[in-house]
């Protein structure tokens, strides 16, 4: 069984909102857009913004709380990309969770919620391999 | 910008039931783990499992609800694939959404939620290529 994820579905209540987010925030550009979802070629795997009355109704779980217990990183090379990237996401729509600071197992890592509430890391963390093509590697 | 996700990080309330789910059910093996998180290497990216209150901590969020609007696919290479590894996965501790069946978009899917709530679709998708690294890429 491969170690692997194939794609990430993001609950949206609107995706002219999360598209505002995810592309003027990140920078990054949908590889294909419909009225429903927008789906973002990402490093390995699929990431999709999907209106969330239709996630449920294809994952036949109504009425799901958001945010949950969970939360994605955005990993960056230096760790002086960090808080511009955490003021980019909060100017495209975010809300600042935890501005960046040093945790204790090292590295510098702030938080910010998309405009639907789903925590985004972002991080520097010099241990974490990251290749040209944005696959990560384990590394401590 | 690279479109670029570091990691895919869970909340869990027992970190030995969540290593039983994704090691008994998907097959995973961590390449980290201690007493507060355990690490896999995937496709790409690192998920972790992490008990929920350090996920807290760490965020700046507490008392979130589990589970939330989103959901993580796991796609295979054939149709055939998707039924047994959604028994495996209830067998591992997983909690059955929906048994698998055709979407209208095409494919065939179903969803098991993970110990901690977690939704997991299992998917067969002809148009979405995977490489023997585990690479997904998007496909019409």
């Amino acid at each position: 069984m491969q170690q692997q994820v194939s794609v990430i579905t993001l609950g949206s209540a609107d995706l002219s909102r999360s598209r505002r987010f995810y592309g003027e925030g990140f920078g990054w550009a949908p590889v294909f857009e419909n009225e429903e979802i927008a789906f973002y070629q990402m490093n390995g795997f699929v990431l999709g913004c999907f209106l969330t009355p239709s996630l449920e109704a294809d994952m036949n779980r109504l009425s799901v709380p958001a945010p949950g217990a969970y939360a994605f990183a955005h990993n960056v090379a230096r760790q002086e990309e960090v808080a511009p990237l955490m003021e980019r996401l909060v100017a495209a729509g975010g809300t600042m969770l935890r501005p960046a600071d040093a945790p204790v197992h090292g590295g510098f890592r702030g938080y910010v919620a998309d405009p639907d509430g789903h925590a985004w890391e972002v991080a520097w963390n010099p241990a974490w391999a990251i290749d040209d093509e944005g696959h990560v590697t384990f590394g401590v």
